[in-house]
């Protein structure tokens, strides 16, 4: 798995490793703040990003056991995303960085 | 100023707006944990950045008032970094950050 920051003794550097690609905190977010989500969901949500890179995120929070992607159909096969225990343990990241946002604008 | 989360209504998506480039919250971790820093500082603690990027980091953190350079030296001119108090106000985000990455190895 990608290491872009490659500190192993620094805690913030090891939460940057699972979390610090573009789009995954926005990805946390919505499944933090709004609950279960769809591949569609995310994709109008996130209006900029690219469904191969979308893709890569979602999989990637699955190997890091942040999310995990249960089917909702089988004909055809339909993935729904939730929080594992550990991704709902990030929570105080998404409420620092939502509070700050809040603060300034 | 790129702004390449682009949801304006989202605070979260404000916050990542300044912070969500690479290296730039290991930047104001340094500021944070360690205290005012030299631009070779930078360069030793995050040894993969190029100093290119480096330096669009904190002209950029500058720009969004997060980090303020002082001059420690006329010949040659040398800056020393310090956070402003709006980046001293991230400091919510670096902690939960730091407190994830320690408990989740």
């Amino acid at each position: 798995m990608a290491r872009p920051y490659r500190q192993k003794n620094c805690p913030v550097a090891r939460t940057l490793d699972m979390i610090g690609e573009r789009w995954t905190i926005l990805l946390l977010r919505d499944l933090f703040f709004h609950g279960p989500r769809r591949f569609q969901d995310f994709q109008e949500s996130l209006s900029g990003v690219a469904p191969n890179t979308l893709s890569a995120r979602l999989k990637s929070m699955e190997a890091h056991d942040l999310i995990v992607g249960r089917s909702y159909s089988e004909h055809p096969p339909r993935l729904e995303y939730h929080l594992t225990e550990k991704g709902k343990s990030l929570g105080p990241v998404l409420k620092a960085l939502r509070d700050w946002g809040q603060r300034h604008h």
